[in-house]
């Protein structure tokens, strides 16, 4: 097998959900994550430092969209509107099709403490990333870090929401609403 | 040397901060820990896990510490005066004698990813139960997650300027100026 391996890491991400359901997360080895996907061990590590990864890889991406659609949003935008077009762009990447692939996912992570810890330290790199880009946009402090924890709550319970198996909205609707809430929330606070 | 080690947790402290500072955290076990600290090696493992939890030691003080204030405070105080009253309550741990101790501290765990890892966990831990105490005052979702998050910035920051070496301010007055700035940021996000 050459080097030239398409969608890879899709195949990867997709071979290792399937084995974590039917065997178990502990039990499963990169080896036979690679051997389900019909690539060789070494792909693996090509793409993903461990086996936890493989639950997280998309993330890089999902910061740079976050940081990309604040920076985007109109001159005039306040942080909280600015987040909002934010996460209605998360709607290209959540879509009904990732639907039970993130459910599953969602069921391994809750269900391991040390995934819990990943997704954790995730949401705080995202959160980061999103006051790093309010600041860009001029937002002063602590204004910037209090709207980006703001922004990584309405993702988080829009996802949670979303990746439900019985949900049937779509992720831009789940985290506008989710905004909302939050926005009225602040009003509540003093 | 019996069981019975009068300040055992707090000698062993203070020995693993005195030994990271001399001969960098990476170098130092924890059986040298205990030596220095005049305790056996099987006593640091009766207190600590781990080598980094010596640097963690008090988070289950201090979560308990903020959910009790939280809880204490007034029948009618707002979610954000009630997380004052939980920070001011924090001075009574952050005292002025505990100040070099804080700042060797900050130094090391800034300095090395899995300790900082290991503080935003703490961190994310400590927001989870000061949300825990807000619900139980009555404060619905998602204005106690939010009042958590937002808690939790102002910890954070006034223990960053606590700790500086060049800071001659107690805990409660830089707490108290963080949740005002918080609290006026509040009303720029929308």
């Amino acid at each position: 097998m050459g080097r030239w391996e398409p969608n890879a890491r899709e195949r990867l991400e997709r071979a290792a959900l399937e084995l974590f359901v039917e065997r178990g997360y502990d039990s499963t080895t990169a080896a036979e994550i690679a051997e389900r996907a019909g690539l060789a061990k070494s792909s693996f590590f090509r793409h993903f430092t461990d086996k936890r990864e493989v639950l997280f890889g998309g993330q890089d991406v999902l910061n740079r969209l976050f940081a990309d659609a604040i920076a985007g949003a109109p001159d005039g935008a306040t942080p909280i509107q600015a987040l909002g077009a934010a996460l209605e762009a998360m709607a290209d990447v959540f879509t009904a099709d990732r639907h039970a692939w993130a459910h599953q996912r969602q069921a391994i992570v809750t269900s391991h403490d040390d995934l819990r810890e990943r997704e954790l330290l995730k949401l705080a790199a995202l959160s980061g990333r999103m006051a790093d880009a309010l600041r860009e946009r001029g937002v002063p402090d602590p204004a910037a870090s209090l709207a980006a924890e703001l922004g990584c709550l309405a993702f988080r319970n829009a996802y949670a929401r979303w990746a439900d198996p019985a949900n049937e909205q779509g992720f831009a609707d789940l985290a506008r609403r989710e905004l909302d809430d939050l926005r009225a929330a602040t009003a509540t606070l003093t």
